[in-house]
């Protein structure tokens, strides 16, 4: 039933439609991308995240706003729409670079019709370059883990990821998970430790999920347990995604990740960021002070979604009367990142490593 | 309503009552333990928690267990029970150090009844003297905030805090909370971050009613997120309790507090954890092999209890076709922690500071 991607053009309707995360693993629904609010909606509510289906989806809303043009000035037009979704959230980086990109297409020469279908080709060869950098990420990360298991002599190795770097935050495959999914079917035997990741619960109910459908061996733990695996030897790697990264090597990825790379470090376990280079900040160069930090509703750390009598339902986990605070990343300093998994390879989180990837960014700097 | 301790022997019964925790703060109930299997219970299901009052339970347990004695060999009798009560929960070690100390207590000489008083006298003596090591607890802490507050010019100070130290871990006043009610009460201003301590959100549902019921601000934030407010200096001091202090300062406390501390280290924030002597292990010396980590039932993970409709309820919040762990506790180790707070005053966590304080444990090392 599920499409094997997370967004798509409907086949027989032409509609743009994706996976709608927030009731998974409970529901399984789709939801449609019809106008541009529609994007807005999907992206701000989390019916589709994770930084490169985060790029992805604002592509495919450009194209929904194009569609949906009555008359004016277009060009006027788009830019307001694309200003729009990159409000929509505020620390994934392929927001802007996709909403940006999808813009250099659109042209003042061709009708509204013919610019629509210029941005329809911009977002599904994103979603194509997306597909193509995870599996290289894979391949890329793979590497790593043959070693490990290598040098434990063929026995278990044990990843910890954070959130959901996974097939659900890109269009397949995913970005952290990738290796572990190309891991899997060499039979390097694997065992994945899914931080909870809390407020909402990405890891249990996006990663865990993901992997259960593949049937890779997991174990899901609150948030408070990984340091505690890492001091008794039961972590051999650690692997997650990023919202963004700056060319100095400092990561934005889900509240909570920073704890992860103390622990590693702590505890000489290496930790590695997957990030396809769409989620690359060229411009900032000091992660802590210059990537912004959403904060969300704090209903989503005051009230818990689960499964009651086989029904969705909702409870209530503080009293009204204590506030509750939603900061939704934190930055892992470079130091404390063992390397960066790339679409090109593996590069030291530093600005040498990461311009001996990517050669051609080196005369913005 | 409530009482003011949370253990008690009702005036008018004679019964030995407790604040029923497992409910807070949605619901407000007493249980009551009337045998030894109740006792058990209380602190196996978590009715009562929190390494002092574990302790102070255990002891009026046993207590309840000497005037159940029917026939046959008391002190044997008692023996049991106090190796029964000790299995209920691994990693406090007051559980141990409450059955021991109330076992010297036993005479063979005096009847049964007799030996019941013996115990029941113990239980309040033992009892007083957690409270009032709470009093000299808060005390020597409430230094440190003034120290804090002075070096800030009477700016707020923000102290995060993990799981439930406060006068629900204890019988009344609290040991890492201690600290924070003097400095509210003196009008030091003050903020507390109370993480929500995944699994069982003893912050959330514990600490933050503490805090909400004495007045004191308080924000309550997901387990992931101290290390982002202490890299961007929102923390001026982190507080915790603690299950099992060994004698080299290595400090066995709620799972997650390890990841605090080494947060707090990385940018240079001071870390205490205030503990009544009675949870120190003098016969341990490496917390990270010798204090046994209990791990609990996985439901606490995959399931969350919480208010719905008014009504206490519970959604499963983990798909059945993935296994969750549950390890209770994890240790810091001593290079991490700035400073034990004790009823003697405060020291360094390690043989030497601890001794220092309590020169009269040297003739065991």
């Amino acid at each position: 039933m599920s499409h094997p991607h997370t967004i798509w053009i409907n086949e027989t309707t032409g509609i743009v439609e994706a996976t709608d995360q927030r009731w998974l693993p409970f529901r399984n629904d789709i939801f449609q991308i019809r106008t541009l609010d529609d994007a807005y909606f999907a992206i701000r509510e989390m019916v589709v995240r994770g930084a490169p289906l985060i790029g992805v989806t604002a592509a495919y809303g450009l194209y929904v706003a194009a569609c949906n043009f009555e008359e004016g000035d277009f060009s006027g037009y788009m830019s307001e729409a694309g200003e729009y979704l990159k409000i929509s959230r505020p620390t994934a980086v392929n927001l802007a670079f996709a909403v940006d990109e999808a813009l250099t297409h659109v042209c003042a020469e061709y009708s509204p019709e013919e610019n629509a279908e210029r941005l329809l080709a911009y977002a599904e060869s994103l979603k194509r370059r997306e597909i193509e950098y995870s599996t290289q990420i894979g391949c890329n990360g793979l590497e790593l883990i043959r070693g490990i298991s290598k040098k434990k002599g063929g026995s278990v190795v044990n990843i910890l990821t954070h959130c959901n770097a996974g097939r659900l935050a890109t269009i397949e495959l995913g970005t952290a998970t990738a290796p572990i999914y190309l891991a899997y079917e060499e039979n390097i035997p694997i065992h994945v430790w899914v931080d909870e990741t809390r407020p909402r619960n990405q890891g249990a109910r996006l990663t865990a999920f993901e992997l259960a459908e593949a049937g890779i061996p997991h174990t899901v733990v609150p948030d408070n347990v990984g340091g505690h695996l890492m001091q008794h030897g039961m972590v051999d790697l650690v692997l997650v995604g990023s919202d963004r990264t700056t060319l100095n090597g400092d990561v934005a990825n889900k509240i909570g990740t920073y704890l992860k790379a103390l622990a590693a470090a702590d505890n000489q376990i290496p930790f590695y960021v997957a990030l396809p280079s769409t989620s690359i900040d060229w411009e900032i160069s000091d992660g802590l002070t210059g990537i912004p930090i959403e904060q969300r509703d704090p209903r989503e750390v005051t009230h818990m979604v689960g499964l009651r009598k086989g029904q969705i339902a909702e409870v209530q986990i503080l009293s009204d009367l204590s506030p509750a605070a939603n900061y939704g990343f934190d930055v892992t300093p470079a130091r404390l990142v063992t390397g960066l998994i790339t679409e090109r390879g593996i590069c030291q989180a530093s600005k040498e490593g990461i311009l001996s990837l990517f050669p051609e960014k080196n005369i913005r700097t």
